[in-house]
């Protein structure tokens, strides 16, 4: 597969606070709303991993050719990690970001979002 | 697999500038310094995804009991990306990304490194 990645990427890092406990705890939505988002937003989707911890807890990692997202849920604090790179252009995955938090539907977010420089 | 995550983690987000092509270009190489850097700061490996693209380029996910890494090469920029996020403890995962700069050798680098508060 052939990929040609632009010289500026975006990085978005979020923390979604005050999330429903039924869906911080429902692996299969949380999985659908990151693959539904990624397709919104017209990523190449590679390969994902991901794991549930006992008794609670859920870990994912979707490799793109546009990079990655990660999420990681904490569902002692009601709260989700969200954290995506893609280097295909200046802002580009906020759409992926966006679905995200209006599914998840928090109470409160911090988030940074940045391009990144590849070039020197 | 129980894993009490901190309230407090900490994420780690750079691009190595001026990397050596060959070590750019060998993906088991890049891999091996991933992983052991993770062993050495005695992250717990789960899984782990990664691709070789066509011509150039490598992608690599590593998914861990105490959140992710990440790296992609620009071989035509000379440029590698290192994202790293643990939700074990403020500063953890330093030792990682240091190893990882030690054996990539970059002439010049652009860091980001802070903690990030999961809970409210």
């Amino acid at each position: 597969m052939k990929f040609i990645s632009n010289s500026i990427g975006h990085e978005i890092s979020a923390v979604l606070h005050g999330v429903d406990k039924k869906l911080i705890n429902d692996a299969n939505f949380l999985k659908s709303v990151v693959m539904d988002g990624l397709k919104k937003d017209n990523f190449t989707i590679l390969k994902n991993i991901d794991h549930e911890f006992s008794p609670q807890g859920y870990t994912l990692t979707v490799l793109l050719s546009e990079s990655h997202v990660a999420i990681h849920t904490y569902p002692e604090h009601n709260s989700i990690y969200f954290g995506l790179y893609s280097c295909k252009a200046k802002g580009h995955g906020r759409k992926t970001y966006e679905y995200f938090v209006k599914k998840l539907k928090p109470e409160e977010i911090v988030v940074d979002m940045k391009d990144i420089v590849v070039k020197k």
